[in-house]
């Protein structure tokens, strides 16, 4: 089974790496471009048939490793 | 209109993030992890209503910015 992890900084926590981005991105010509969010994608490999317990576990693998959950949100997908 | 592009490494490509993830994770006990690789997720906001045009945009924006298509591979989503 595959597992997506998508980790997001929160909307109202600033995110410095987004704004650099849209910097560059205007200095470049894209003015079109407004707010920019960058954040991390996560792809795993997981060795179990059962979803029910899978879930459960990348639940627990974002709350203790991949997201930090202060100032970060994550979503996940099984496949 | 919005748009989310989300950037991997190439699957030939070493991860060494990808891998400390996967040793981190194995070391909390989630042993049924098996290849973990880390990837970035930009999620951009665009003043332009023309899909198309929108679409071409951004993917210029990863071919000159946000990718690095030597070892990045790329694929955005409009929404």
């Amino acid at each position: 089974m595959k597992a997506k992890v998508y980790v997001t900084i929160k909307q109202n926590v600033l995110d410095p790496q987004g704004s650099a981005v849209e910097g560059a991105l205007h200095s470049l010509g894209f003015e079109e471009v407004g707010k920019v969010r960058v954040g991390k994608f996560v792809e795993l490999e997981l060795q179990t048939a059962d979803r029910g317990e899978a879930e459960a576990r990348v639940k627990a693998m974002c709350e203790k490793l991949l997201a930090n959950t202060v100032i970060e949100d994550y979503r996940y997908e099984l496949e």
